[in-house]
């Protein structure tokens, strides 16, 4: 399994994700702010990682407080969850992962407990995120892998693989169990510029895994689809709304649509944590417009001119009518949205197919 | 106007496209081989600039011919024109500047010229074959002014601009003109990897002549779309099939599938140079694969890990029937384009609007 992040006694470790796959560079955080900011410049990134990275960061930061009053731990905590808040905006596991903790807390304090006892509370909170991001990853392959097929050419667009995850991947996840299933699939990723997590990310995974990859630029996809060498279309995602509108990379709106037009299924594989039943459709996703370098420059290289203006937005938003399914770890939705993700939260944590 | 080719006596002289924008460096040409070479690297390219190359390049070889026979110099060439048919296999315009040049080379002999006298005569056909080219780009320009709302948000794919051309532009002549003719345009590019002739050559073409333009990755152009930021879509072509089927850079054609999504108009802009009657639709168009290192490297940087496969298709087809029109010297050719695009080259050359 990939490292893509783990908890040392006073230290979160991550795989730097920027350097990949030139280099394989651990980053060691000592202090939440270390993870806020590694949050912040991608050397994590992935809906579900970030999720895990912002509770591991959140119980270090309350470890690391020197205070001995559950008072003043509990301003320093709040402290460190508005910090951890203010690093991405698309991602809601993010804020999810935020809200789990705070109600660790808001428990252990209302259970009474010492300084010492919710510091130990929130390591296991955060431990429990990291460890049930992966059997989720592992309960969506189990499901998504049944809507692919025997030989499937699967194009997947952005990261969201281990590396997104605390391992195993979402959409990844989904190819993983479907290669372990037997089924001989190849996979074509979309290197996903700008910061090109296709290219570099996807493709380093799935190679060292044995799978069959071949990286194309974003633009090649559709002249693929159109000749007929595409069967599905497997995606994670940042955000999902309540109606299945689903943001995610930045070029997955575009994917999409290229699907419907040559009728090829588009599958979104995410866990309940990346649904937002507070957002009623994909206009309440907010959208990070990232810094414009990443688009004019790459490897220390200027691409653009002087005086040429850049967009740089991080994500866009599939409507839900362009969506198959989505993949989460307890059975695949279907339309109509509005009603299978407002149910899926209310069954039964359901047994692997 | 740029300085896209120009032949001085015993040298073609190109800017190179590789390296700007960082760099304005031309590269001086001796030989019909130095100029081959400079077409199939990418030295210049663009299709309506390879066929004046090719027509300079089999100019310059004829006159640096030591032969004092006809008969020899016939065998060097047609040797040459074999050399030039063989840089590139996509755009047509190559084709149709070596025929040209035969033609004229037959023409010669048949009116019984000395060896010098030949050599001038190509001499003044590959100057001809420039000169109309700007005219052309000049009367596109006019013609396609027509189709550009005030005030019209425009994407551009790749660069059709005076660097793909003699000068002016055949897409981006339209732009021009429409700026001239007082239409307040902004333009959207396509950053257009891998080669990044968007990013790269568009964009620094237009910040020079004042005009507003923004950078996007390929990805971004259907967010842009459906969030009613573009308004006309104009772009070039390699080749045109009989039913307007048009060949052009990896990325149109996904372009015109999200256009049509966004009921945006799509139109190429292309003289008759580019337009194929003996292809009967799209299919008998030849894609070349160009080397996978464009995808996988950039600025001395290997993006990709060992192991993965790359594609690198460097064009693709747009089926007609997602076309709105196509812009030529002599008016906009418009659905049904079997007959239209016949009807175009049998018309007068047409005044002006």
């Amino acid at each position: 399994m990939l490292p893509t992040i783990a908890r040392e006694d006073d230290t979160v470790v991550m795989i730097d994700q920027r350097k990949l796959p030139a280099k394989e560079i651990y980053v060691r955080c000592k202090t939440a702010a270390e993870v806020a900011r590694a949050i912040k410049t991608m050397v994590i990134r992935g809906a579900p990682a970030i999720g895990v990275a912002a509770a591991m960061g959140i119980a270090l930061g309350a470890r690391n407080s020197k205070t001995t009053g559950t008072q003043k731990l509990a301003a320093e905590f709040y402290t460190i969850c508005e910090l951890m808040a203010s690093t991405r905006p698309t991602a809601v596991n993010l804020f999810w992962a935020i809200d789990r903790m705070k109600r660790s807390f808001a428990a252990a304090v209302e259970a009474g407990e010492s300084v010492e006892q919710i510091k130990d509370r929130l390591d296991r909170e955060a431990n429990a995120i990291h460890d049930e991001d992966i059997a989720s990853c592992r309960a969506m392959g189990a499901f998504g892998a049944a809507v692919v097929p025997h030989q499937a050419r699967i194009l997947t667009h952005c990261n969201a693989g281990a590396l997104a995850t605390a391992g195993y991947g979402t959409a990844l996840g989904v190819i993983r169990a479907a290669v372990e299933a037997g089924k001989q699939v190849t996979v074509v990723a979309d290197e996903t510029r700008p910061f090109l997590q296709g290219a570099r990310l996807t493709a380093w995974e799935l190679v060292r895994d044995g799978i069959d990859t071949t990286v194309i630029t974003d633009n090649m996809a559709g002249a693929l689809m159109n000749q007929g060498q595409l069967d599905i279309v497997v995606v994670g995602a940042d955000r999902i709304a309540a109606n299945g509108d689903t943001a995610n990379k930045i070029g997955t709106y575009t994917v999409a649509v290229l699907a419907r037009e040559h009728n090829i299924p588009f599958y979104v594989a995410a866990p309940l944590s990346t649904i937002d039943l507070n957002a009623l459709d994909g206009r309440q996703i907010p959208i990070e417009e990232r810094n414009p370098r990443e688009v004019s420059h790459l490897a220390g290289s200027q691409l653009t001119p002087d005086g040429a203006h850049i967009r740089n937005p991080a994500f866009d938003v599939t409507p839900h009518h362009l969506i198959a399914g989505i993949i989460t770890e307890r059975g695949i939705c279907r339309a109509p949205y509005t009603e299978s993700l407002k149910r899926v939260f209310e069954t039964e944590v359901a047994r692997l197919p």
